[in-house]
């Protein structure tokens, strides 16, 4: 998770005026058709939080473009300890490709001297048990655009074989959605999470429900935010949104509505969450207890709440 | 505010099953009507923290009841200092009556060896500047049982003149109802709020929630709790509901749903809140920023969410 250091780090990724400010990334080399580092099946492992809705998208990328025999998944404890993101779900605590415990330790392999942060999601190469990238936005652009060779059987339409999420024609208009959410929503339930002046939180409430109300106005006569077709840019709006009543509401106090009292924004998450193949990468429980039990500076007694009931995920989208 | 020192002896009040353990009141002397202290128009003043729920079911029945000008209300800061509820919403800072810039000190005043905790609601006997009682049950029912020869014109139907509260033929069952609401709702909120262990927070949201919902069941059919009358009990489920939005459902974890979103209590809450004269007793301002900026145990940042909108507390409730 991009945003597990801003715990350990919170003192550094927080401003003097009290704003969350994320840090960069660190490993940026890419698996492209025509670069030095070319895809190939069974050579990379993609290791997440499912907690974590940066790496959530590369998750749903994978399972949509059927890239699931291509590259192989492993998953992290929600809960980290003082060495950060553990392998404790998986037998012997070690990742079983890997054979590591830590994450850590492959970060350590690739470079010995790294003191920067350890995040998901890495994509690791097994043949020598060292990251290639933990560049998320690149990650699924790349998993899009660069194995289109090694593209399964998709488990769903409107995602049918072969097809694409981040096509030529429409990239200008992508990228172009994609920055004021980046900074007004899927970074900025963080900057409301984490600010430490009413200011700063102030300031991002109002961008961030600015934003979605802009969202849902677009969405209101278009099924998606390109029209008839799924892209990049709703996984990643959906990774946030699929949070929001769950953590953002209350954890990170993005609380003008629940998702739920925003009924174009509600029943277009819901038609992505129905999708099949989606539904499954969506651990609400994962999600709520790293969320919950992890920031100790804005949940110090670690309580996870019960509510709300996840079922609502499931009623007709009507779209 | 009986919660007041909750948070000032936080580790006192929590157990160690990490279970919020309400401490006892310390003055309770009753004004009668056969007693000692006798009710008497312009001698007592009623001191509240509009914060405050327990205070704020003293304000509302001293509004129904027409008890405003034969007793006067003071109103502290919802922010105390390390002295406490301070008159600094007064000029210079004190009490106009009182003549105090602490309600400590109207404390010290009665007891100077008293260590116990500073509550509201408070009455003040005016004549010697002494706490009479700080024991908010008893209060709310001696303002509806004692003080009837001094009522005034009510400012609303249901709450016509002289109309009555606690009346004599329905006390039993007021007193009956009102046992589990207090335990689960009232105080019910504070204990999944405060609680320092998962067990303990799980078990009073999983009381809360099933006491709302037993009490949605008895008003599908009925207005008020005791059928057609506004009583005592209505007043004190009132209090805890029309804060649950704005602080127990996020502050607290009490996140089953929102109030807005269990349409029965919601409708009734509506009810409660439009009776003329109520409205006016609730200051969503205060609340937010008592909750949210006193108990740093739970929220150290003492960030005050900007949601949600109060707006939807004026919608025709239909009942």
């Amino acid at each position: 998770m991009v945003e597990d250091m801003a715990t350990a780090q919170f003192g550094k990724e927080t401003s003097t005026r009290g704003e969350f400010v994320r840090q960069p990334n660190r490993f940026t080399e890419r698996i492209t058709t025509d670069g030095p580092r070319r895809p190939e099946p069974g050579r990379y492992r993609l290791i997440v939080s499912l907690a974590c809705p940066w790496a959530h998208r590369a998750v749903i990328v994978r399972k949509l473009l059927g890239l699931e025999d291509a590259i192989s998944l492993g998953v992290v404890d929600p809960l980290r300890d003082d060495r950060g993101w553990r392998f404790t779900l998986d037998p012997d605590n070690r990742d079983p490709v890997l054979g590591v415990e830590y994450l850590a330790d492959v970060y350590r392999a690739t470079d010995p001297d790294y003191q920067g942060r350890v995040t998901v999601p890495t994509i690791v190469d097994t043949t020598t048990g060292t990251v290639v990238t933990n560049d998320y936005p690149q990650i699924t652009l790349d998993l899009s655009t660069q194995w289109r060779a090694f593209q399964g059987p998709s488990p769903s339409p409107p995602a049918a074989d072969g097809f694409e999420l981040y096509p030529v024609e429409l990239r200008a208009e992508i990228d172009a959605l994609i920055e004021p959410i980046f900074h007004h929503v899927n970074n900025g339930v963080y900057k409301a999470g984490f600010a430490t002046s009413q200011a700063a939180y102030d300031k991002a409430y109002a961008e961030l429900f600015a934003e979605l109300d802009r969202l849902s106005e677009r969405l209101a006569d278009r099924r998606y935010l390109m029209g008839d077709r799924l892209t990049e840019v709703d996984i990643r709006l959906f990774t946030t949104l699929v949070r929001f009543d769950a953590v953002y509401h209350g954890h990170f106090k993005c609380n003008r509505q629940k998702l739920s009292e925003m009924p174009v924004l509600w029943a277009y998450a819901r038609d992505i969450f129905q999708i099949p193949g989606v539904a499954e990468t969506v651990d609400f429980d994962h999600i709520k207890r790293h969320y919950y039990a992890t920031h100790e500076q804005i949940n110090p007694t670690r309580i996870v709440p019960a509510g709300p009931d996840p079922a609502g995920w499931w009623e007709p989208h009507g779209r």
